[in-house]
């Protein structure tokens, strides 16, 4: 029985799609403004559109690769259908698609948002808004549309559009995986390649512009200005777009995977209204729902004060936001109750099976709609303007920039403290509560608000560009004081908005982890085996040294941009006093070539790794696939462990000390002075924000790729390591064991297992033969007995002949 | 049958010790010089004194505190000996003399440095290096010393000397712990509260001396210096040697538990010329032969030439080094070939029980001996001057201390790559050779050269104040020449040091994590149950926050110190023109009081973080004592990989900068042009130098004593988590099973299983009565006799009645 649910989410999300384009025309329509205006919007968005494009043609070839690697594992395995290949070059596509839709809303956006600065504040952030809400609906619409599809495809395809079995549905998820892994592989170029653009132009900017030439940001006569602004679409709403995409996809899918084994659990089908397949489809159906949630979210932004300040704002993005998450509370209730049976069947590991009320699955989306709203206010203590931590640093920058450094080093490392306790919690009580399907919803139910979370998020960047245009095209000061009311707004949900990035990372991470260790049906992972301790360890150094290469490609990219720099103020006539005109595209070629070349070591270094601990393992390892797959899982563990200290630690540091450079704006009390810009104390704040922006804007956002991407590779090679798991999996229920015993007149017993499984539809037939004493036999058929095969068959027949 | 073998390692050690009083004799016997320097050394004499002092009042308190908890410990906990107590109490005092003797002898030893430095080089190398090797011997001598005698003696109290079986070996074990613990204890707070007053002392005097007052390093007018001079003292000195100290006792402890394993493996008792304990006794029969082998290492550490450079001293050391090195292999062959049986049985995890010869354990300690040696070269790559990284490191400078720090990070970041890299291999290496006997006996090898260690590291310190009493009491500028060679190879294996450091704690956390386990007797660690998972998140979190702790500690410090130098600057009159003299007592009061104080903080975190989780653990899982100790685990682990990670990044980190810095004092070539001191260049330089402080001696180095107090602690409270598991440990082959079946006329059977151990020489009886049909009777019983306790029962008798 098909249920017509199934075509909910894709309702749902082309609803989503339908509202966007709607909101789309809208803001398109509003005035852009004067010619100096036109221009400069144009520069940037002609700029980003060149990076999009070096960008496409560079995935282009990595799609191409994976693609022939892809057909090389479908090959090998065979559970591995080719329509992985299908489906990843879609979800690259999708994800591609998704990051163009918001760079070319969000750089029409920026000077529209300028020109109504000019007369209204609502109207200002109405519109940058407008452009977020764009952003956050074409990725969230795109995601769950390509999900949804794909799944009911490969269902039709491989199952008739019909439940069978557990075993069916795993090919189906697995297939769809290629999904995630497309998505997830734009991220990793998207947020990489984009944190190194925006930084590398950033600090090359700042270094000649503000440093050195002492002119002010977002200077016209700074040649880096407009990559510098490119930059800010590139990496803050392309980059931030693919990884909550990529994030999206991958935790219902983890979801999925995790309730195809509650069927399983169930005794192999369940009956319910939707086909049997309720638990599957209900992470699905919660991002739907999340879809239209987050439309009602954002009717609620709005101020009304032309005299509005940033309080007024933040209010206003807030009461979006927790209104959002109230109200996917509400639909998990409805959805958890109307599609899970009342009571469920779920193994607990080393608890065995357990009845529990499906209400506990409910309780788990609670938990992951805290944590979401929990990791933002945590965020926000760490990061936010007049917090202690941000005053402490204040304070230490008047002996210097050492002392500013080592704090702000120290508040980032120390941030670690509560957000890591809470992950800790919440992985405890969402398993306690649902098991690894609980984590899965946890996360299904935090990333349903990812439109609106987005919105939020890309209204920084596009009000930070509206700044820079007002600057550069020389407006009254009082635009100027309301594009930065609503950068300075911005600037918090930057914050907080990495804040959920990397809990989002962390939770999908934990679900496609247990989807792994399910799919290659290990016992767990055991770190008191020397080979998974050690995989563990290298794990734990990976994102240690992607920061390393991530922050060391911007300050590359940066050395070349200050050389051009420092080249266009000495040779071109003129630029100083305004009348010659800097090669603004000469520096946008700088960061886009340095940007792209740069993410390929990390890039590299992420796909690689779990590669070549796959390869190695099974070249040290070959009769012993399952330890090979537990250190993988070794491997997984430490990098989603030290990737989410990394990147909390990373993110709040560089958070925290770009609000100590900006507490010196307003002026601050230091021993009891004031102390305002251009003091030492500024100056050495000036440093450590220089030193925190490739903190927070790419290496630090770079870890949830890094998480994610190398939980996902696992669960795509999964199959190759599970081999003979699958195999002992495909005995489930559908397989047939035969056991004929004789014993010759010599008293020399013999027996046969005859294994009949079902692989594909396909008849797979094994047989083993035991030879011995009668008592030799008897002990190992006792042990065969015991095996995962035979307890799983469905059939069990034994002949014995004398 | 007792051997004599037992008393070697004593009889080694005291040697040791004899030969420490002989060498320190000559050094007190050098001429400390006039006057001047006198009263110069004096003061930093009394300073060093004066913390002692204060430490070792704050640590009576402490030691007080947790023999009372640990007297609780015992009370609980039936296997647990009142006498751990004493060896705790013991290890302490043995800890603290150990660095007492180094103490004193550095703040003896830099004077007639500083006065041999006036007429030769050799000399004063010598005398430097002499003080150094009074230090390592006190250390190692007294560790050996130590550790033996105890053993022999809670050998004699509990098994009469003679061996019974395992179990009755591990209670002497986990008794011995205490004086592992004590060791530890004291090395948190020499390493913690050390590593806080150096840097404290350090950035304090440079802040306003260097950089506000423009005076040099060591300038007599700084109020700060004495404070920072004693400051080397107390970090360098006195917290490495504690950190060694507890290394070494923990290593050999390992050791020692999973030799007694191996004996357990082999079938509880094995022949041979040392009373059936040679797997026991080989790790400290290579410890002690490591004392006279680096007595033999120091004789080769001499240079000739009085216009000797920095490269003939390096090279003296690294004869001295090497040769220790493969005196030690050489050692190794010869005790594991004498002391082990030819060929042994041990339990490879998930393998089961193989066969191994005793050369594979030797192959082992070479794995030891490998890490030990590469890791120093790793570390003199990255931090080396004039190699490619400090290169790139000052090419970043020349555009300022935000891009000088970002490259020192990566640097740090990146260097974790081969480390980690390198550990991964040796423990994989090292378990497949011997198992975890493999592992713990590759740190017993790597630490047999702990003494001449000690000895190379020692020496820094000591000729970096050398320097400073040059400069101070204004000696020919050839003095101060002489004392840089000296120093600036000081820094060289001060950098290399802290890489032997780390790799000895990473091996021994190892070596006590697996003792952990088998004391435990859980199966494992298995990462997939949440509630382990969570608590590896949490155990990866603790080193960050445990260093931003160290790190604000220092700036709280350096900021009392700076406000009290500006004030002496401001209120002594003439201090400038060198006419008033500065009250040096006051800063190296505040050092000391700060530091004591703020290493309160990290110290609880460090001890109280294990004794929460088992403490909520059991709260929440009364009934499943093995799921604690698996979170306990699972914290460890998390501790253990972050802490080496974050030990590595900020150890090299820290290095480099300085060495950046260093660069400059010669000159560097920056883009064609030789740049020098006092170029803006060289600010930058000297801005990362003062943030790499803190990481390099105060955060870095703590991580040391982090990972390796977690792992002990969890060894200790091991024996309450494995309550059940003790007491079927206890049944092994000294227990006896009866198991009564009756069948009743009514077809009812009723199986009585009779347990009979022996806990302490008490016997301990359990019964379990099993009612039911035939059938669930007869599969209840099937059940029980693959159960441990059953398997590892000496006696089973099974009477059956109908």
């Amino acid at each position: 029985m098909e249920s017509y649910m199934i075509w909910m989410p894709i309702v749902l999300a082309i609803l989503g799609l339908i509202y966007m384009l709607i909101k789309r025309s809208w803001v398109m329509k509003q005035d852009a403004g004067d010619g100096k205006m036109k221009e400069i919007s144009d520069h940037i968005y002609v700029g980003a559109l060149a990076f999009l494009k070096a960008e496409y043609k560079l995935l282009t070839f990595f799609v191409i690769g994976a693609s022939i690697a892809l057909a090389g594992v479908a090959t090998v395995v065979e559970s591995t259908s080719y329509l992985i290949i299908i489906a990843f070059i879609i979800g690259a596509v999708f994800s591609a698609v998704a990051g163009n839709i918001g760079m070319r809303i969000a750089t029409k956006t920026n000077v529209r948002t300028t020109q109504a600065a000019k007369t209204s504040l609502p109207k200002a952030l109405n519109i940058s808004f407008g452009g977020g809400t764009v952003m956050g609906l074409g990725v969230a619409g795109l995601a769950v549309l390509g999900l949804t599809a794909f799944f009911i495809l490969f269902y039709k395809m491989f199952m008739g559009g019909e439940w069978t079995n557990t075993t069916d549905m795993t090919l189906v998820l697995e297939t769809l995986a290629g999904f995630s892994l497309g998505a997830e592989s734009i991220a990793l170029f998207a947020r990489v390649g984009g944190g190194i653009y925006t930084k590398a132009a950033d600090v090359g900017a700042d270094l000649v512009g503000k440093v050195e030439a002492g002119i002010p940001e977002d200077d016209p006569r700074n040649p880096a200005t407009i990559a510098d602004n490119v930059g800010d679409n590139v990496g803050d709403v392309a980059g931030m777009g693919a990884d909550l995409f990529g994030s999206y996809v991958a935790t219902v899918l983890a979801a999925m995977v995790l309730g195809n084994y509650i069927i399983k659990d169930m005794g192999g089908a369940i009956t319910d209204a939707f086909g049997g397949i309720g638990p599957i489809l209900l992470p699905m159906a919660i991002a739907g729902a999340g879809i239209i949630i987050s439309i009602i979210g954002t009717f609620l932004v709005k101020i009304s004060s032309n005299d509005a300040k940033e309080a007024q704002v933040q209010k206003a993005l807030n009461i979006g936001n927790w209104t959002s998450i109230a109200l996917v509370a509400a639909a998990c209730f409805g959805l958890v109750t109307w599609m899970l049976p009342e009571t469920m069947k779920m193994e607990f590991f080393g608890e065995g099976l357990q009845e529990i009320s499906s209400m506990r699955v409910f309780y788990a989306t609670l938990v992951g709609l805290v944590v979401g709203g929990a990791i933002s206010s945590f965020t926000e203590y760490y990061t936010g303007l007049g917090k202690k931590p941000i005053l402490n640093i204040v304070q230490q920058s008047s002996t210097g920039a050492a002392t500013n450094i080592i704090a702000g080093l120290a508040t980032g490392m120390i941030s670690t403290f509560s957000s890591v306790l809470l992950f800790a919690v919440a992985i405890w009580a969402s398993y306690a509560f649902a098991g690894f399907y609980g984590v899965a919803m946890a996360a299904s139910a935090m990333m349903a608000t990812t439109a609106m979370q987005l919105a939020i998020d890309a209204f920084g960047p596009i009000a930070d560009n509206a700044g820079g245009i007002a600057e550069m095209s020389e407006q009254e000061p009082i635009v100027r004081e309301r594009t930065d009311i609503l950068d300075s707004v911005g600037n918090t949900t930057a914050a907080t908005g990495k804040g959920f990035a990397i809990a989002s990372a962390a939770l999908t991470a934990l679900a496609l982890f247990a989807a792994y260790v399910t799919f290659t049906d290990i016992d767990g992972i055991n770190i008191f085996k020397a080979p998974v301790l050690a995989m563990l360890f290298v794990g734990g150094m990976v994102p240690v040294v992607f920061s390393a290469l991530a922050m060391s490609s911007v300050g590359k990219a940066a050395m070349e941009m200050v050389e051009e720099v420092r080249r266009q103020f000495k040779e071109i006539p003129g630029i100083m006093e305004g009348t010659g005109k800097p090669e603004y595209d000469k520096c946008v070629d700088i960061s886009t070539k340095a940007s792209l070349k740069q993410m390929l070591l990390p890039g590299i270094l992420t796909i690689g790794f779990p590669i070549v601990i796959v390869l190695v393992g099974i070249l040290i390892y070959p009769e012993n696939h399952k330890l090979v797959a537990e250190m993988l899982g070794g491997y997984m563990a430490g990098v989603s462990v030290s990737g989410v200290l990394w990147a909390i630690f990373q993110n709040n540091a560089g958070g925290a000390w770009d609000n100590a450079k900006k507490s010196f704006e307003a002026g601050v009390e230091i021993n009891g002075e004031m102390t305002y810009k251009g003091s030492d104390a500024h100056k050495a704040a000036v440093t450590g924000d220089t030193v925190g922006d490739p903190f927070k804007d790419t290496s630090g956002p770079s870890m949830n790729i890094l998480i994610k991407l190398t939980c996902l590779i696992g669960l795509v090679i999964a199959p190759i390591l599970g081999g003979h798991s699958i195999e002992e999996g495909l005995a489930n229920r559908q397989s047939e064991i035969n056991i004929e015993m004789s014993v010759g007149s010599d008293d020399i017993a013999m027996a046969k297992i005859t294994h009949t499984a079902f692989v594909k539809g396909k008849e797979v037939v094994s047989e083993k033969i035991i030879k011995g004493t009668i008592e030799e036999v008897e002990a190992k058929l006792v042990a065969f007995e015991n095996s995962k095969a035979y307890l799983k068959s469905k059939v069990k027949k034994v002949e014995i002949t004398k």
